[in-house]
């Protein structure tokens, strides 16, 4: 982990944390960690993790902290990392991994004294498993961390919450917050509702068994998430409320424009209307293919803050970061970037 | 295949007939197939398939024929199955793979003499891709195959269906015609349009390459469905357009639910309705791999068609037939019953 902090930090050992702590100590560095579960503190530290006491004797200890907490959490666990530090002393950098980034942000704005230390983070690494048993060092390795750079994160600060991340083989998507919320409210926290929407309706549906015993793929697929971690889904909808309901009323409305295109009794089918629309869907998912296939071109450059954000939303990420001083202004970094002629 | 024909008709050699094609060929059982694409034509001869020149040639040699084609082109192979019977002879017994039963069993009714031969089927073993190079010869394996027996299906027909169908390894689900085009709309129609509606949103956001850079395994699952064929999803929705409509507008009525309890504006949501709704989802999709996660159990039983849609309505398969004389009124079958006492 060249260029950043010696000591990382780990506030919680859930699915998340608890990767990110046995990934880190199979690479060599140094893991101080806390939770509040017996169990996993044992196993945490058969794993070779320093399990610490509190909050506190974490931010003592290391130069970068993850929250790695639920979102729920996150605001009693900024006030903590707040509380612990001695007046004057200079703060370790701090970054969470909760799927939305606008109440966090402000959390961390009232809780800590310097605000500019606080990295918005969110690793787009979930699975249907949870906690500590379900830690998977591998969790990390080709996914996107998108990694929030408003003002008045520290390009500094945001350059060692980068470097921990691709350490563990993420692509970094630089987002500012409103963006960042507002995209997972579609490829995330939509799919999250959809879920457990068609669920509920197998669930009460009459004929239960038969639609059940046909259930196949598709339906296997689309309901997945819906069996995850029991909160998570209400707890994404609740902090991203505005712009999930956006993209709820956006989704209604292609609905719609669907079941005008099929008729209503008596009335045929519009089935050119009908094949436009799922053609629609085909192109979507096909732009979405070529991005998710294309391996890309690694770029080196020089970038300061906006150059950075527009890395982000044309879909490029950052690869690599090379070490940077705490008031950098700029940063060399490795992109993948597909607006770049190559 | 005892008890079954010996020779095995199939009109239609892409992802589904192709794979039956190879699945059977593999098991020593003798294959007729007639296809309109020269190359494959080619390649289903190297692969020890009869190939033949049209319908016609299919049905005079085969005891069971099973139309491996598009939806919009079954009316014209019935027709086709129909010219190709000699006045008085016997025919074979009839069967198709098509996603939505009703239009092609009216389809059956008006273009055979005798319907009694019709089986309408439907193997639940659809992938995002297609045609003969997708041919799968374990496509069929653990899978569900629902053969509809509403009158005037002959019960010794659908047994003659239903012995090809676990021959291959697919457990068979008993059905009548609205109820499974019911349940299918729920189970694969609705999530057909849902991958569809959400991938053209992504298409259309304007912060598309942030998204699409952001787009995690909950998108992707959602969305897997609409890159497939072309053509499918559009003519499954038109075809059953009826049922899909009621799904969608249940599945509105459920977001809207969501929408009001996480509130509008400045209203706060209502986090215990919040989280009872996504708990709703959770229930289902538990309900659903507890269903799917059974091994079951094996009974063998004597049933009647009444007794074999009830199996199939409390979620119950047919994974054995025994030989049935063309005109029983009664079959012993080999079921795994949800509903029976253990």
């Amino acid at each position: 982990m060249t260029g950043t902090s010696r000591t990382i930090g780990i506030v919680g050992l859930g699915l998340i944390g608890g990767s990110l702590a046995r990934d880190l100590v199979a690479r060599g560095v140094d893991v101080v960690a806390t939770t509040r579960s017996e169990a996993t503190r044992a196993d945490a530290a058969d794993a070779g993790i320093t399990v610490v006491g509190d909050v506190r004797a974490v931010v003592g200890e290391a130069e970068l902290v993850v929250l790695a907490v639920p979102l729920p959490a996150l605001s009693e666990h900024l006030a903590g990392v707040a509380a612990a530090l001695p007046a004057g002393a200079r703060s370790p950098t701090v970054t969470d991994v909760g799927s939305v980034k606008g109440p966090v942000t402000a959390a961390a704005a009232s809780a800590l004294a310097d605000p500019s230390v606080f990295v918005p983070g969110h690793p787009m690494a979930g699975t249907e498993h949870q906690g500590w048993a379900a830690a998977d060092p591998h969790l990390f390795e080709e996914r996107r961390w998108a990694l929030a750079l408003d003002p008045p994160v520290a390009l500094g600060r945001w350059a060692e919450a980068a470097a921990l991340a691709t350490a563990v083989g993420s692509e970094v998507v630089p987002v500012d917050v409103a963006g960042h919320d507002e995209a997972v409210a579609l490829v995330s926290h939509l799919p999250y509702a959809l879920a457990a929407a068609a669920a509920s309706l197998l669930r009460s549906d009459e004929g239960t068994g038969l639609a059940r015993a046909l259930a196949a793929g598709s339906f296997a697929d689309l309901t997945r998430v819906a069996g995850g971690h029991p909160t998570l889904g209400a707890d994404m909808a609740v902090t991203n409320r505005r712009a999930l309901g956006s993209q709820m009323e956006a989704l209604s409305g292609t609905l719609q424009d669907l079941a005008q295109a099929l008729g209503s009794g008596d009335a045929g089918a519009d089935e050119e209307a009908v094949a436009a629309w799922f053609s629609a869907g085909r192109e979507g998912r096909e732009a979405l293919e070529a991005a998710r296939a294309s391996p890309g071109v690694r770029h080196r450059a020089t970038l300061d803050r906006e150059g950075l954000l527009a890395l982000g939303r044309r879909g490029g990420r950052v690869v690599g970061v090379a070490p940077a001083p705490p008031a950098a202004e700029e940063l060399d970094v490795t992109t993948i970037d597909p607006g770049r002629p190559t």
